[in-house]
C-alpha cells in the first residue's frame, strides 16, 4: 500500500497503475483546466514515452502541442497521442457501429484498443435497419476475441451480435438520436436489457472504456502480457 | 352530434362507435365492478350480437358468463369473447412475439384482429437472440398488410421487422423481464426510437390496442368495409 | 440474402430497401458530416431520380446543392427534395395540428407522405382548447384513409380524433411546450395512453415516420403498388 | 400566534384550523394507528358536532364507529361521515368524470364539496374517446361555479373542459390505467400541461382536495361565509 | 357548435373564447413565427381594443409594435400589453413570491390578473428561509379572494400558505435552483403533495395560469360580471 | 491497515469499527437470512455487551432473542436492542416530525441517538400545514446541538427548522404521502433543494442515519469521548 | 443462415447456440408456463446431457425434476442444474460481494461460470464501510483472469476493484437497499458511472449474465475452446 | 416573532440571520439582477463589515466591485468576499475531492467554511480508481471535526471516507461526469444510499451548503460561539 503517485499539487497523479493493471494511464481531457492538461501529459509522457489524451478539444489539442511537440490529433474520436513506433498489435478486436453518426465513439473505442495493443477491425454502418450489410461480415467478427458494439437510437445492433458472438461483446450505446432517444438512455437500457448472453455495457459514449476492456480480454486470448513499463 | 349512447347511471355505452369506427365498442374488463360489467356486456351483446372483453380475469368471465351464458373465455390471453358464427377472416395480419413470455400479450392481438375480420397468423419466438429462426419466416411476414411485433426486453424485434418489411409495422412493449427493463420501458424506448421506418408503438401491454389498428389497415388493404352494425 | 448495398467506406447504402419496401431510402441529414451528407444524397439521387432528405439546416442545403444541383429545400419543415415530375398522389391522408407551433412537424409528415405518393390535406390550428374548429372540419377528416395528429403540451387532440376516426391515427407527440411540456414527454406519454382506439404514436417531433406509415396505411388503401424503383 | 391546538401525545390536533380557514379539520385515515383515527375522530366530532374522514378502510370505519357511534361510510368514495341535519347546499359545483374507474375519486371530490355546503351534480363518464356524451351537458356544466375534472390515462378531459369553461377548472389526475399511464403521472402531465386557461391540478387521487378547492371557490361565490364553527 | 373564429391558414383564431369564458384571447408569444404574431396580436386588437401577450422577447415586442403601435412592453414579466384606459380594478388578489429569482414569474402572474380585472397587491422575497418577512404580512394576505405562491427550489411557501389562508392558494413552481431543483420540479412535486387543503397548482413557470385562474376566482367573489366583449 | 474482523463465511464482522468511529457495529436486520442475523447479532453482543438492530420484524425479533435473550423490541421504531444499565445521555439533540404518520422513522431516529449516548427530545406532528404547532416550542428547539427534521409529502418542515436553527439540521424524508409523495421522492427533492442553510439529508426513510450523525455532533458538542469499547 | 433449432410450437428451441456460442442454452425459468418449462428442460437435457436453469422457483423446480429426474437445486441462487461428471473447472474467476444480502445474486455468477467450466472464488461481505476487509484478500482477487463485483446501494465495490485489478471487472447492481437504492438504480448508475477502468456493467440483478461473460473471458485466458457439443 | 429585516421593495434582507444562526447572511449571486446584487451586497456589507457571495461571474464581480471596493474574487470557487482582519480559524475540516474537475465545488466548501471561521485543509484528487492515494492521507483526515467528501461521477468517496472516519462526512456530489453522471444525478444516488453511518448529503454542486454545515459541527467542536454580529 505504498504505491507511486506524482503529487503535483492540484492532483495525485498515479503513476504506479500500469504496475497495477499492465496499461499506463491515460488523460481524460474534458472539463481540466489548460495548465493542469499540459503538465499532466508533459509527466506521463516523460514517463511512459507515450500518451493517449481522451475527449480532447482541438484547443487542447494546442495545449498538450506546447508541452508534448510529439502529439498527434485524431479530429473524428477527439483523441491526442503519441505512440511509440514499431508497436505490435496482436489478437483481434472487432468495433461494429450502427451508423454513420456513431463513428466518432467507435473510432476512440478502436483506437484505444489499438494504443493498448489490439489489433481492430472496422464494421460501420451495420444497424439493423438493413441487417444483411452485417450479415455479410458475421464470420469474420465472429472470430475476434472481443465485439465491440456502438449504436445510439434504440441500440439492438448489441442484442443481434450477442446472439451470433462466441465472444464477449462490449455494448457502447451513444447519445446520437432526437426525442426519446436523445441522450441515449433508449440505447443504453435496451443494451442492459440484452435477450442475448455475453453482453455487458459500458456509460453512454464511453467508446474509451469499451476499448480499454476490449484490450484487456485480447491480450488473456493472446496470452502475452504487455510490458507494464511500456 | 346528437350521437346514440345508453345512459346507464355509471356509465354512457358509446352505441355510436360502431357507426362512427365500422367496429362495434370493445370492453376494458380491468378495474371495473362485478355488477357495471355484467350490465355492460348485457348490453352490447343485445345491441351487437357479439361481445370482446379484454383483460379478465377468471372470476370477471364467471360474472359475464351469469350475464350472457354463451360468453367464453381464452385464460392465455385473459379475452372474453362471443363472436358470431360464420364470419369470414379477410386479408392477413403477422403477429410475431420475441419469447415466450410476450404469448399472452402476442395472443390478445392476434384474437381482437380476428374477432375485428382479419386472418392472422402467428410467429413466436422469433426474438433477436437466435435471428435465424425469424429469418426462416421472413418471406411469409413480408406478405402481410400489417405486421404485429410483440417483444419485452430491449425490444429489438420491431426494430429487424421494420428493416424488412413492406408494410407498416405496429409494435407492443411488453413488461417482461427484470431490473431495466421490468415494466417494458425499456422496450417502448426502443421501439419509439427505432432506426427503421414504418414502426408505430403502442402503450405496454396494449395487445388490444394493436390488434385494433391491424385490423383497420388490413381492412383498408382488403377493400372491404365491415358491416358497423355486426 | 445477398442483398444489395453500396459500400462507401464511411456508410453501406441501402439501395435494396426500395425492393424490400417499395420506397426509396431517405436521408436523415441531421447529425451527418459535410462529405458525407453530400455524397450520400449524390449515390441516392443518381440511383433513383429523386430524393428526400429530413431534418437539414440551411448550411447542409448548400452543401446537397453542389452535389445534386435540382436539390430544394422547404425552410418550414427542414426538408431537402428532388421530385420527379408527373408524380400522382393517390388517397387521402389527413394531417392535422394543435398549435402555429406544431406546423414544421406536421409539414414534414406531410411532405413525406406526399413525396411516397400519397394525396395530402391539412387542417392545422385545431387544438382542443377551442375544439369547435376541429369539429367544422371533422368530416372531411373521418374520409382520410390514415389521419396524423401532431400536437405537442398535452398532445390530447389525438384522443379526440381517435374517437372519432374511422381509420387509423398515427399520434406525433412534438417538443413544444415550458416546463413539464418541455422536450415532449407529456405530449406522449398522452399519445400512448390514449382510451381512444386506432392510435399508435411515434417518436417524438417524428414527422417523417408518421407520414411514411401514412403513405403505407394509404398505399394498402388505394390498392395500387408503387414501382419500387421509383 | 398563539392559536389553539389539542396536545394528544402523538398529534396535535389543529383546533384553529376551522377559525383560520372557515372548515374544520377533516381525517387523512390512511395509515394511522387505530387508536390514534379513534381518539382524532371523537375529538374532532366532540368539537364540531360532525365528522369527515378521507380514504379509510372498511377496518377503519369499524374503528371510528366504535369511537363515534353516528359514523357512516360510503364504500365507493371510502369516506367516513356525519353530518348535522338540515345542512344548506347552496352554489353549484360539477364533478366531471372520464370512465367508470374514475369514479371513486370522482366521489371522493363530490362528497368533499357537499360536506363543505356546496350544491354539487356529477357527469360520469364522459371522456373524450366519446365526445358527444360530454357536449350533451357542456351548457349546463358550463354554469358551475367551479368544474372538477376527473380522469386517468390521458387526461385529456381536463383540456376540453377548460376550453369551454367560464370558470375554474380543478384537474384531478387518477391513477388509472396500464403501462405508461399506470400510476397517474401521464394524466398529473398532460393536465399540468393544458394549453387551455383557467385549469389548476391537484396530486394524482386527490378528490378531497379538488372538493375542498371547489367548495372555497363556490363559498366565494354564492357570497355567504360558512360559520367557522361548524 | 357554430362558434366563431378567423381563419388565417396558419391559425384558426378563436373569437368566441371571451363570448364562452368572459376573458379575451391571450397571445402566448414564445415560440411563434414573427409575421404570425404580428397578424394575430393586430387581429386581437381590433377585435377587443386591448392586448395581452406573454412569453414575449424584446425582438417580439418589435414586431408586435410594428402591427400595434400602441403595444407597450415590461421587461420584468415580458408581457406585451395594451390595456383600455380606466379599466377599475376590483376584488383582491395576493401574489407572493419566495426568492428574488421567483420575480419574473410572480409578475407575469400579477400583471394577468390586472389585466383581467382584478386588484393585484405584491407580496416579494417572503420565502420560508426567514419566515417571519411573511409573518409580518400575513393578516392582510389572508383577506385576499385568492393568493398565488410563487417559488423555485423546495417550493415550501405553498404548503405554509395553504395552512393559513381562508381563500384558495394557486401555487407556481419556477424553475429557479440548480442541481436537483434546477428546472423546478422539485418545487412541483412539493406544490402537488402539499399537505396544506386548499392549494392547486399550474406548470412550472405558468405565471398566466395562476393570474388567469385567481381573476376567475376574484370574478366570482366580486359577484360583477366582466362584460364579454370588453 | 491489518484490522480486526470475524470471519463468519457467510460475513466478514467488523469488530474494527468502534476503534474506528466510537461507535459499535448496529446490525440492519432486513433482508439478512435468519441463521446469518442470530449468529451476527450473538457476535456483536458477546464483543459489546450491548446491540442494536434495525429494520427488524417482529419474527426478526423472535429469532435475535433465541440468541440474544435480553434483547427487546420496539415495535413502533422496529428496533431490536440491548443496552447497558446505567449509560449516561449528555448533550441535546431535537427530532421533530411532521405528521403521525412519520412517527416510525422519527422513532428510529431518536433510538439510535438515544443509543450512542445522545439526550433526545421528540417534537411530533409540527407540520408546516398549522405552524403555530412548532412555533410552540421553536425556542427549546433551538437551543439543540442537532436537530432532526423527519416528514414525508411535501417535506416542508426541514426548511422551516434550518431558517431558525442555530446548528446542524439533519432532514430524513419519509415515504408517507400518496401520488407524487408515494415513495418519499418529493420530500427528498425538497429537503436536497431546501433554501435555508446549514441543512444536508439522508436516504428516504433512514431514521438510523440521521440519529447515527446527530449523535457525532452532539458527541463532538458535548466534548465528551465515548469509550470506543463500549 | 439455415441453422438448427427445434419447432415446440409455443417456443423455437435454439439447438444451434452452443455451435456459434460454444456454451449450450441455458434457461430463463421466470415467468415460463408449468408445461413450457417442463418440455423445454427435457429437450435440453436430452440435447446436452446437462442442465441450467435460473431464476427458479421451488415449485418450478418440482416441475422440472418431474421431467429430469436427475435435476437438482440450490436455494441461495435459486438455480436448478444437472452437470455432467468429471467436468473440470480452469483458469480463475473471482466473485465479489458487498454484503451478505447480495450473496444470492453473487451465487447466481458464481455457479453459472463454474457450469461453463470456470474456476471460482468468493470474496463475500467485502464491501466499502470496512474496506480493510477488502485489502486483505485484494493480492488473491487481482490473479483472476476475471472479476465479478456484485453490490447493491451505491455500488462503490465496482469501483474500488476496477482501481486495482488487472484484468476485466464485470459489475452486477442488485436490488438491495431502500429509499433511493430500491430496485438497484443507484448502484447500476454508480457502476457505469465508474471513474475505474476495465469496469462493464450487467443488468440490475443479473448474476447469470455476469458469470457468462466471465466464463468467455476465462476460457480465452486459459487458451483451451469447450467442446461445443458438451 | 418581530424579527428585524430590510424592506427593499424587491427582496427583505433577513438582518436577523446572525442573530438566529449566529452566521451572517450569505449572497447567492446566480440569477440575481445586477442593481439587487450591488444593493444587496452594499447593505450586507454595512450591516457585517464583512461579505460573502457565491456562484458569482466575473460580470458580476465587476458589479459587486462598484458597491463594495474591498471586494476580491476566486475564480475558482466563483466566490466575492471580503473578511475581516485578523479572523482567527479554529479546529479543523477536512475537504477531500475526487478529482481535478471537481475542485471547484471543494475549493466553494473550503472557503466558505474558512470564511465562517473554520481551519481547513485540502485533500484533492483522492478518488477511488487509485485509492492509495487517499489512504496515504487517511490518519490526518480522521482528525477532523468534519469530513466534506465532493465527487461527481460515481461518487464513491463518500462512502469510502464514511468507513473509516469517526466524525460525519458531508457528501457533495458534483456535475462532473458524462453520460449517465452528467449532471450529478449517479453521485447523488450513491452518496444517498451509502452503506457507511455518518453520512449526509446536500444538492449536486452545493459547495456552500457543506461548508456551512461543516462549520456549524466544528464550531460546536471547538466550543466557541462566534461572535453573532461579525
Amino acid at each position: 500500500m505504498n504505491r507511486a503517485y506524482e503529487e503535483m499539487g492540484f492532483a495525485k497523479l498515479d503513476l504506479d497503475r500500469a504496475q497495477r493493471t499492465g496499461f499506463p494511464e491515460v488523460v481524460f481531457c474534458e472539463g481540466k483546466a489548460d495548465e493542469h492538461l499540459a503538465a499532466i501529459c508533459k509527466s506521463l509522457y516523460e514517463e511512459y514515452g507515450e500518451l493517449l489524451g481522451t475527449r480532447a478539444s482541438e484547443h487542447q489539442y494546442e495545449i498538450v502541442k506546447g508541452a508534448v511537440p510529439e502529439a498527434e490529433y485524431d479530429r473524428v474520436s477527439r483523441i491526442i497521442y503519441v505512440e511509440r513506433e514499431g508497436k505490435e498489435r496482436k489478437g483481434f478486436v472487432a468495433v461494429c457501429s450502427a451508423g454513420t453518426a456513431d463513428i466518432p465513439v467507435a473510432e476512440e473505442a478502436a483506437r484505444t484498443a489499438e494504443y493498448l495493443g489490439a489489433y481492430v477491425e472496422r464494421f460501420f454502418d451495420v444497424g439493423v435497419s438493413g441487417i444483411h450489410r452485417l450479415f455479410d461480415h458475421i464470420d469474420r467478427i465472429r472470430e475476434a476475441n472481443c465485439v465491440i458494439a456502438v449504436a445510439g437510437m434504440e441500440g439492438a445492433l448489441a442484442s443481434v451480435l450477442g446472439g451470433m458472438a462466441r465472444n464477449p461483446v462490449i455494448a457502447v450505446p451513444t447519445p446520437v438520436g432526437y426525442g426519446v432517444s436523445e441522450g441515449g438512455y433508449a440505447a443504453l437500457l435496451a443494451m442492459l436489457s440484452s435477450c442475448a448472453n455475453g453482453v455487458a455495457t459500458v456509460n453512454i459514449g464511453n467508446g474509451f472504456g469499451a476499448g480499454f476492456m476490449a484490450a484487456q480480454i485480447n491480450r488473456l486470448a493472446v496470452g502475452v502480457e504487455r510490458d507494464p513499463n511500456s
